[in-house]
């Protein structure tokens, strides 16, 4: 029911949400005898959609002691009822628009269910008892994933964007012609032992690798490692789901923003990938790795490295150097829905690949996450990117 | 759990501190092989004894997911048994230092428990639900009170202050003379009738009757009413405890910040009593009124003036135009006890009397609450006074 | 014409500020024929008198790079022609009201003279050239004044505020009684060696003497000693009207706010005066000290100690431990200049005696000035009083 | 000498500023027997060049009374001299590098003419008395420049970027390939007119079109209209270098932010071009317009629409959609230089074709501007564009 942060909502607010999110775009405007639960719940659990109606301020969601966790789980069980009873009813003749809504409303749930995680963290993490979220071992260490390769693509035309038939958010679409000049990609993510090695050379305290911006907000946070790292007698630390724990020098460093992202890649002599180099390494890769579904919630060293770019998906979203622009010929849905992503393409950097607490089911390689280039709650990572 | 301001502390936090108190206070220091319940509650529960150690961010105590509600309730158990232990061990031969510490833990739980009402009002208020926290009928209408009549004092060398056995703060002590100039008070509290006279006359709109650093706020914070009130279609109404009512105008005004009152009385000629001049008319008479025993955690109206001033207890705090300021020859106790009262003695004003929130069994004629003249969370209202 | 800070005006705005309360006060009411210089002045040089107007923002004062300087001398000119002309003119008809605002407006003017001295100090020591505002050498080091010593004052019924024919301020009427309790009052005012032994001995680490309000303040400032001093490689320094000089161990400690003053006080054992204590010690001791007539500007130390207090008056203002409140009986005047002292009756504590940069005719033994707790750019130092 | 908000700089600063530039990147370097001026100009006026040293904090320069405008004006006397006795000594032999050095130390400087420009504009509209800076005439009225109309330009593979040997930044290479599908172009910038018609349609009261950030922007700065424009009884006016005038609507729109430019083109139901299509379009057109040469100081109304796009250059700085991003294969300087443009590349915007108050001889058809999206005290427009 906590908020530690303006971005951070309850989980209990989050469930309401998702909830309101089927009973707004689904069951009200398609099902003519729908009764809404509550006639507040719209201005609680509405989040951001201006055609809809005004919302409750965001950064105090954690205030509402009411309706409690019961109340919302019968809220929640309302809208199941009236949506499955919906879909039984209609059976075939279900109109395609509206099975897109319901396919959005399920992915969108996704999305909640990994802010949900990422949220969860960040309130435990503010108490000194560092409460665990869930039971797990010490992070295991399978040895050192070894150096880091480069991988060499040609420069030429490619294609960039989605184009299939399946589900995919208005922001991956259309596909479209982009030049990318020759360019390599680093093997694997970037190793918390890597980091370290930025953190010893002075990393947080030299501005030379840092973006204007990012080193006035290092400065004023007072930055001096990945959130959730705490340097202990014993060594660095850093708070995970399953509690604090010894830091895994083989496992990829995790909670940095794009502004360390960025200052390390500098340091490393090197850059962050575009977006459109990151598609085209993926290409024709299998969307797997260390997904929400193993359970484990953290990000996991990789394998000794093979001969080519790995661990693409899953572990950590990588930052990429795209600001997050709408493609060219970009159209949002009209409509609310249309506020789902469009207003956003604004001030945040894509991130690609999904993470540990990411449903693996979620991701596709044209998938477009976004994020402010202050924001570290999110399990963001770094991949290396560099010129030929 | 909710914390809805920096001077608001959820529930569960009141009640480890209090248990805290007894623990550090009492236990730790006297009891040989007492044993602290978690190392860590000592930074997590003290709210500012300095002398005792660092503290937890006060505007993060919502925060704390950890302890639960029951590891708390645990807690108080454990040190509820350990002083009764110690108080059947120790049978007579407790020193009066001690009785005198455990006599503050209670008294200072007192003050926890008004407290927790005035908190748990200000968080439900933050919800548009409106939820109640108890169940209570319409704020009954005795009448009116007929009109506020004037007693008069007379000058002269009065006394101030405590001077007996039984327990008061070290705040409310030495005993002192002063000398009061003739003056009046009103018979009873400025009810609500009375100062929505005063919005209606543009209270919230003109400046002249009202201190600068008090306009400065009340613009800045852009109040229109005292804190709870709400003009909905039907007319004025009031966040209580016992849910959202509507205003009954012969009960006493509450939820005003010293700025209001010392505008209202501005703008009606008069002015607000010293907190010496309080002392004076109090004199003699019986503390009783609308106290937190009654249960009903609301200002009641007033009976119909009779021949001197009445309601001066409970109902409503009556702020005074006294700053809270050392009589002449205080002291601060030794050690960390002596951090309970002096310290504040800066910026706060005097408040007197005690609300329909605070245990009747908690007052004296000398009692002395202190907010700062900005606060409007408490139960404070009105009672004006004049010269003669 | 620059801001250093909201409370700091640009030397050209009091200028034009207290030219325009001539005009506003004496001009525009009482000489029918009178044009005002220019429309907006008013809204631009009106400090706070909301009877009159609207104001331009006090933060902004900085920006108004129009008027020029020149503009205001001519403004100025323009002013001081028509009120000698209007005193000519009535000759011996003028009204005693009007007599009292003249007086009013140079006594006004003679409080700018003041503040003027203190915002370019406060500008000047903004910049990393420590430029000067006069020559003046060295500070003279006349030896130490020696240990203060304490003077024992008897309880009693006292006269606090003035009662005579000639000018004062409302805020220092009406005489009343005032019983004051038996107590002892320091021979001088506290030194720069005093003040370092309190740093020295960890004044500003330890949270123990300081108030809670001061506490916070001091941390989040990150005050470590009084404002404009500062250490360097050869020793402690603090910048001076006549640039950085190397701080005189034996001048008076200034520039602290109260709630150094206090923290110093509690730490050395004493407390600060009332402002009925200081009155009491002052009277019959002749008005006459370092003031701003000397052309010294800054404290100079004392005389080796004598038979009883000294060195009250000018050097430094002496912060008492008495909150700004109305005297019993105080009556604001009618209209706007009603608002001059009244409403800032709330918050601020009394100061007492003149400074170095204070007009010797402006001072009077009942002369009250008033500053936050938290100011620390006026001349403000500490005299110890103590009870018996 | 004033500073109106933290992004500007007084003109003493600007011109001890590219004073400093020149001592520190040409004269310190490659003049042995150089004596800098003053050992403290390098903090004072160091911009944020973190490789040089640190530097006097930006929102602090408005405080700095010394040097005085006088000592400034010698400052920059003895820093050309020696400049000119260098090129002097030197003559043929002066390395390339230097050359460089000092192209850019005069770049810079134009740069600089063009802030001070805009800085003063920006002091003196925060003064009621409305200076101007130049006396100018009315906003002459030439007539309405007519519809606007498309121009279409065909998909393809471009170049982007600058290849010449003449001089060019470093965020301006190298040239590179991109790919651009199919667009087209609106003939001319919009113009007051069509910007009142937004206003008219409630285009700062409806969410609808604006991205998030600038929604939030716009109701927490009570965004009504551009920056300048102020509602008068007799209708729209504007504060311009030359002062208060009537508002043209023949002009083009002018000092809107990037958010109100992508918001009045969702309006439309256009975009804003992308700096590729921006510099597709104006490829083989000759550089010229209303420039700072011209000394009008404000944008004209343009000539009646022609067969194709126009007024690119000069009047207003068109917003692009292009994030300021890195070129592929941008490598920034080696040394402090190095910090010139390469570390703001994040979170801004890039802009095209130069202002009114921008030198001809500065422009170049890839000359990249930029500012972040909530900027509007720089004098800048919208251009439409749109997909086919």
């Amino acid at each position: 029911m906590v908020q530690s942060m303006p971005d951070v909502s309850p989980t209990k607010w989050h469930m309401a949400h998702v909830t309101w999110f089927f009973e707004t775009f689904v069951l009200r405007p398609h099902l003519d005898e729908y009764q809404v639960k509550h006639p507040k719940y719209e201005f609680l659990f509405n989040s951001y959609y201006n055609a809809v109606g005004p919302q409750f301020s965001r950064p105090r969601r954690g205030l509402l002691t009411r309706p409690t966790v019961s109340d919302v789980r019968e809220y929640r069980r309302y809208v199941d009822d009236a949506v499955e009873r919906f879909l039984v009813d209609r059976g075939e003749e279900i109109a395609p628009e509206l099975t897109q809504l319901i396919e959005l409303g399920i992915q969108h749930e996704q999305q909640h269910q990994e802010l949900i995680l990422m949220d969860i963290k960040h309130v435990l993490s503010c108490n000194p008892l560092y409460p665990h979220y869930h039971e797990s071992g010490p992070i295991p260490d399978s040895g050192s994933p070894g150096e880091s390769v480069w991988t060499k693509f040609p420069e030429g035309l490619e294609m960039l964007g989605y184009s299939g038939d399946g589900f995919a958010y208005d922001n991956e679409m259309p596909e479209h012609r982009i030049f990318l000049e020759g360019f390599q990609v680093a093997s694997r993510p970037v190793t918390n032992a890597e980091f370290l090695e930025f953190i010893e050379d002075g990393g947080y305290r030299d501005p030379a690798p840092w973006l204007a911006d990012g080193w006035a907000v290092a400065r004023e946070q007072r930055w001096e490692a990945p959130l959730y790292w705490t340097r202990q007698q014993s060594g660095w630390h850093e708070f995970t789901l399953g509690g604090l724990k010894r830091l895994n020098p083989h496992a990829p460093v995790c909670h940095v923003s794009y502004y360390e992202a960025d200052a390390f890649a500098s340091w490393a002599g090197a850059r962050l990938p575009t977006e459109g180099e990151w598609e085209r390494v993926v290409r024709d890769r299998p969307v797997e790795g260390n997904f929400v579904e193993g359970g484990w919630l953290h990000p996991e060293p990789g394998p000794a490295a093979g001969d080519g770019p790995h661990q693409l998906y899953g572990d950590v979203w990588e930052w990429t150097c795209s600001p997050y622009v709408p493609y060219p010929g970009f159209k949002a849905p009209e409509g609310a829905v249309g506020e789902y992503n469009g207003k956003f393409m604004c001030n945040q950097q894509v991130l690609r690949g999904g993470s540990c607490v990411t449903p693996l089911s979620h991701i596709r390689p044209t998938y477009r996450n976004f994020f402010y280039p202050h924001c570290r709650w999110q399990f963001a990572g770094i991949r290396l990117a560099a010129n030929i």
